[in-house]
């Protein structure tokens, strides 16, 4: 027997626990949700749908893809360095799974916890297997992270490390052999990214343009470049590669994952020299790397230098969505 | 050659002529858009997914798909008697057909301008045809419409007519013949609905309860009832049905259309006898159809009676979603 979607709703979402939050008057149960949002504070909203067997494998653990679908959309709120506070889950199913749905449940529940976000409103319907997040958050009024604030002479920063979900999907794909005792590692990068929303409500004051890396940081680096009418110089030797990629791949592959690579959800910012103190901690503050990878020069669009100031050819710059 | 999502976006969605709204402070260009909303209301929200041959037929006119995904959801903020403000909308596609997303955008702006709805945000991706939109509209603090104030009494009321879009299907999918001259309305009732914005706005101070009418009056009826704690009688005497209607089907089938086909996007209301006359004037101030179809008793579920007082047995209360 198929429950409808009417019990479904109700056996795998609405009792969900989840944080309770000031700004949410009414969630699941009616025509619409209901919000309210102080007078000094902007709201700030992002949607992202992941697809099955194009930005996951479809027979990926359903608590790994709640996980990851939630994260990816709460990357944006850190990115505008904005507060969780609700989201609503369109989700599109082949058939009804109960053990799929539950699995998929609890996954939902722990990345709500997680981040303190409650699950406000969705929709369940029968198709291709299609997970569509809608994210919002709130932000003291006008000060939002954009993407149009780099100045000359600002430095470019990224947090955590870079190019490890790219890997993590080369090896998931057969295409690059990892450690046993790495494994663990790339998947929990891929699947269970960590959106830097402490580091994001941190750069209220710091930052002059930010952004998250789902394209890959030239890509995305691109964005502020082109959004504040600059260029940035990216100085690859002092990209933040983890252990474990440079255990699995060569400096030349490890450095493309993280140029090129999409899916690491970290933050790439710039912040004029002055705030390299407080940066630092600040990252101590968190326990999350923050490091300098670069400058933002005079002209348009991104270069890649080694130490030694030689130039660098890029052959593919971001994840090409079509 | 392919376009790549930044240009798909820039060319099909960014440059849509739409409405400006002074609860938007920025749109799209960034990691999430950004809203203020007056301490004096409230922001209603709802979300809904339409896929390709479960919601639509992958063969429609791309700019009839677009105009019903938005009334389709903005249906929901009709129900809860606020005013359209902005939408996200995320769609995945199977590939780029540049003249089909030149039908979409059209028909977006056409339906964007119609609701006075602006297009804030959203995410393009590789995927099956799949539309998932994001509404949101603004409500006086306390006022909105919901589902659960209906009382011992009450009369439930419905706009415009019910059926059509059943049948309509019906005849698109050859189940039903429709004279030439009717075809037209019929296609027109299921891809533009009329979402019944300004019905709802003039209901916050008469009506106790009200929902849209999505999966059929039966079905959403009786949400109605359940969160209200009572029981609901409809005289399907007094179903309205469209000229159209009753010319192309027999009157039990046109009376099945209306109590259990859904898609209608009508809305379904309950008030108090005495508001009869302030609806007469409603319905002739904005030229929409509002008829009394039941009372509100004692008990729990719908029942449905002819003018006779006979129960009718009904075998299908509604669309089943799996």
């Amino acid at each position: 027997m198929s429950l409808s979607e009417f019990s479904l709703i109700e056996r795998y979402f609405t009792a969900l626990e989840q944080p309770a939050s000031p700004y949410v008057d009414f969630a699941i149960g009616d025509d619409c949700c209901l919000l309210s949002i102080p007078d000094d504070m902007q709201l700030a909203q992002s949607i992202d749908t992941l697809n099955a067997n194009v930005h996951f494998p479809a027979e990926a653990n359903a608590d790994l893809i709640a996980q990851r679908a939630l994260a990816v959309s709460i990357s944006d709120l850190a990115a505008m360095g904005a507060s969780p506070v609700a989201f609503s889950l369109a989700i599109s199913m082949p058939q009804v799974s109960e053990p799929w749905l539950a699995d998929f449940s609890r996954g939902l529940q722990q990345a709500a916890q997680h981040y303190a976000i409650a699950l406000i409103g969705g929709d369940t319907t029968k198709g291709p297997l299609s997970l569509t997040v809608h994210v919002q958050g709130v932000v003291a009024k006008g000060k939002a992270l954009q993407r149009h604030g780099a100045a000359l002479g600002d430095c470019v920063f990224v947090t955590g490390s870079l190019g490890d979900a790219a890997a993590a999907l080369a090896f998931m794909q057969g295409q690059l052999s990892v450690a046993k005792s790495a494994q663990q590692f790339f998947k929990q990068r891929y699947y269970q990214p960590s959106a830097r929303i402490a580091v994001g409500q941190s750069l209220n004051d710091i930052a002059t343009a930010a952004i998250d890396v789902s394209d890959g940081l030239v890509a995305d680096l691109g964005h502020i470049a082109k959004r504040s009418g600059v260029a940035a110089v990216v100085n690859v030797d002092k990209l933040p590669l983890s252990a474990e990629l440079q255990a699995a791949s060569s400096p030349e592959q490890a450095r493309r994952y993280a140029l090129s690579g999409g899916d690491d959800y970290e933050l790439c910012f710039t912040a004029p020299a002055s705030m390299r103190e407080q940066l630092l901690e600040l990252s101590e503050l968190i326990d999350v790397a923050i490091t300098e990878v670069g400058t933002i020069v005079a002209g348009s669009g991104v270069r890649c230098v080694d130490g030694r100031g030689s130039e660098l050819q890029l052959s593919q710059t971001g994840y090409q969505h079509f």
